[in-house]
């Protein structure tokens, strides 16, 4: 079912600051950056590698107030890593399976993620306290 | 400098446990299983993809002990994602670049990880508060 390591969600107090860090001290390369209302969330991709079905990334998180989800967690555990993203050929098709086995969706249908993409997220109770994300890429445009 | 995103390290307290639900529910396969001693801690390698110079997988750790490090993170934070690790060509020169840019290392020098790969670790505090990993896989058998 997982195609790829889509990305790692790290959030962080400022991210133009992480941003500079990593193109700096790592030559790694924002390919997308995008302001998410809904989530609540400012974010951008730094390119790691291209993967089977999509692409690997760092995405950075900064949260647009402190009542926000990321805002919180921030509040609460610091800098650090969030979520971990996994892609997948098909979001929808994968959340049948998931629901299926007894692990509770965050996200009943897909919603809009990073890039055009797909995504969900499942609940870090059922997955070894990990936010898990599924990500479908969005089609190549040709 | 990054190849791929090579494995999230994920702390639980039964391996054996989360081997299951991973493989069952999500039908990954373990690749690898040891113990090191040195870090104490009980690791299996889960294959995700293959990927630049090496493959990505989740890394599954249980405690050896409540005194080792993952031990500690277990009472401190309780389940979920200990450590992320980038796959690089060379972690000797990939140490040299990266302490030469005032990121502490925890290892200076490149130490024995999970299926013979070379590893070396770098200061959470300095990395946003990731405690991230270095590795350079082993040389394919041939």
């Amino acid at each position: 079912m997982f195609l790829r390591i889509d990305h790692v969600g790290i959030a962080c107090h400022d991210i133009e600051e992480k941003i500079a860090f990593y193109e700096s001290k790592f030559g790694l390369r924002v390919v997308s950056r995008e302001v998410n209302e809904e989530q609540g969330v400012k974010e951008a991709m730094l390119h790691i590698a291209d993967a089977p079905g999509g692409g690997s990334y760092i995405q950075l998180l900064e949260p647009l107030g402190p009542d926000t989800p990321v805002g919180k967690f921030l509040a609460k555990r610091g800098e650090g890593v969030h979520h971990v993203a996994f892609g997948v050929p098909d979001v929808e098709d994968a959340l049948r399976t998931i629901g299926g086995e007894g692990i509770r969706l965050i996200d009943e249908r897909p919603r809009h993620g990073s890039m055009n993409s797909s995504i969900a997220f499942l609940h870090p109770k059922d997955m070894g306290g990990v936010l898990t994300e599924l990500v479908q890429a969005a089609p190549e445009e040709s």
